[in-house]
């Protein structure tokens, strides 16, 4: 008998060209594009048809790896400038996205001391699935841990799109839900719909529905009474970027859920891996909140909805202050209240790892 | 030198004819219609083109006395009969709207005394000017009791459209912002959007800019964030009924206002005339939250933004516990904390004031 339910993926590596699911068409239509070259994963990446850090990250490797398939010479010197070019090139699809230099300077790195062409070919392609392989790995032990602090019929509320399409697969805030459905236990889950870009309304139903986990839409002016009338146990959130005190930046409307969460004295939880977390950024208040273009306020889905001319405030995230926070769930364990000693702990346990 | 400015008005009566707001039409188009029959009554009433309980109610006792010009008759009887008749069938427009039927038979009422048929033609115009003279009235009354609540530069936030054209005119929870104004008081409104049907949007921030209020629109989940960032004083809103004990339903989104202001120590106000207080109502708990269309959440402006047949949770409003609201502000005054006894009281002096 056919499954009739699977995890969607964003990204998968085909040896001759790069499957994505193409999210802008989402959820009208579940259309998988296949790059086949550099300039398609550029315009892929550029024109947010791939979105989600580890997402891009895992793409532009793939496209990275795919281009160097093509040079026919035998100079590693001259194959490795190729590579540096397409490294370049690449980078400029979307300039703001950190998780796209690392990714693309990973793969670059990989192939500093191979002693053929032939071998930096097979290198890279190798790099760029490893990146996928771990980003997976990370998702999943994020939702094993999250998992653990949910039970059978829990109803849990979360924001935006932390989701198995934004990453290599299970997502971060969305992972344990994936996971509870292996095991077949019953979580529900409430997607706010996210203004203004919608995320929760297009990204997180489609792809909790596809899996077969069970899902509610609501506007985000209903959290409250949707917290009271459906009985929420939790709030769990994805992350932009944690800062060593565990104030957490995340989409707009994270910071109302955490301050919801309190009144009812339900928890709050942060799922993000260890990479989200800045130990360089003391606190919330040195994050600079971006604020984007008013278009996306006063239209939706090309409808003007709001006068002309009017002012609009639209600050794309906002931080939740750490003492908002119940638990911080990463790949390395929950980590409870004092994150000011143990988020560094995470990392030190991260370096003993990597020791071994 | 022209007024730039003005605070939008949505009925008019002009003696043949009575002139409307196309509020189904805004922000987009500014649209006034003129009708100039009982039918086109009808139907700007079924089709939503004037909105909110006190507009619903004038537009049909205007329609109901433009209607009775019309009757040749010279006996009062078969008079009589013609604008039951028509009660009726203007009652029929909004079958759920009791500020409707209340505004109708306040008209037939009216006319119960008279001697002529000439008299009760007069009469009908009369009572249905005094209907939005009196709305008027109670607005600007509650406008200014509101008004003694804020200072020069206060920003405040409301959601829905508690406004001018849901009202006679200055509405409740925007009456002290037009108040401001013409006392050259500088007061800064947050619209929040108020998804699912965007009245915020689409009516307070057209509204307001009418009038040369200074106003920003946001959508509902930023409203964490304004309030800490654009230092928010208070917020202040309508409401659809109050219970005897203070508990108020009013449009969804409000109650998780009420739980920011409450944390972030900001007065929370809520502004509505003495016909919102259900005395017979004790608490909230004995209100039933309406569900509404899916459709409503699933798609904006006709467009689809979430996956087809996801689950969806669309009450129409919620209920802010008494606990939470600083101050109730009515025509008849201010009060604040002890709801059980206060709102009680101001029916008293309601009735003191009608007997003298």
């Amino acid at each position: 008998m056919a499954e009739p339910f699977a995890i969607p993926r964003s990204v998968e590596w085909n040896d001759t060209h790069i499957t994505i699911l193409n999210q802008q068409k989402l959820p009208l239509v579940t259309e998988y594009l296949e790059l086949k070259n550099i300039e398609d994963v550029w315009d892929a990446i550029a024109a947010l048809k791939v979105r989600g850090a580890p997402a891009i990250g895992i793409t532009a490797a793939y496209g990275l790896a795919l281009s160097a398939q093509q040079y026919e010479t035998e100079s590693l010197e001259k194959f490795k400038e190729h590579v540096r070019k397409d490294r370049d090139y690449l980078a400029s699809s979307r300039p703001t996205a950190v998780n796209l230099f690392w990714a693309l300077d990973r793969l670059v790195s990989s192939i500093a001391h191979v002693s053929s062409v032939n071998e930096a070919k097979t290198t890279l392609i190798h790099e760029a699935i490893r990146i996928q392989i771990e980003d997976e790995d990370v998702c999943r032990r994020i939702g094993e841990h999250a998992l653990s602090l949910f039970q059978n019929g829990d109803r849990v509320l979360t924001i935006c799109n932390a989701g198995s399409i934004a990453t290599a697969r299970y997502g971060t805030a969305l992972a344990p839900f994936y996971l509870a459905k292996e095991k077949g236990m019953n979580l529900h889950v409430y997607a706010s719909e996210t203004r203004p870009v919608l995320q929760g309304a297009r990204l997180t139903t489609w792809e909790l529905m596809q899996a077969g986990v069970d899902v509610t839409l609501i506007t985000d002016n209903m959290a409250a009474q949707t917290i009271k009338a459906k009985n929420i146990t939790a709030v769990i959130v994805g992350a932009d970027r944690i800062a060593a005190n565990g104030d957490t930046a995340n989409k707009i409307g994270t910071f109302g859920l955490a301050l919801l969460a309190k009144a009812f004295g339900i928890p709050f939880y942060v799922a993000a891996p260890l990479s989200t977390i800045d130990l360089a950024t003391k606190t919330g208040e040195e994050i600079p909140i971006e604020e984007r273009n008013p278009e996306e306020v006063t239209h939706i889905a090309g409808t003007r909805i709001a006068p002309e001319g009017v002012n609009v405030y639209n600050p794309a995230f906002d931080v939740t202050p750490h003492d908002l926070i119940t638990a911080i769930i990463t790949e390395k364990g929950i980590v409870r209240g004092n994150y000011e000693t143990e988020l560094p702990a995470l990392f030190a346990k991260e370096a003993r790892h990597e020791a071994i």
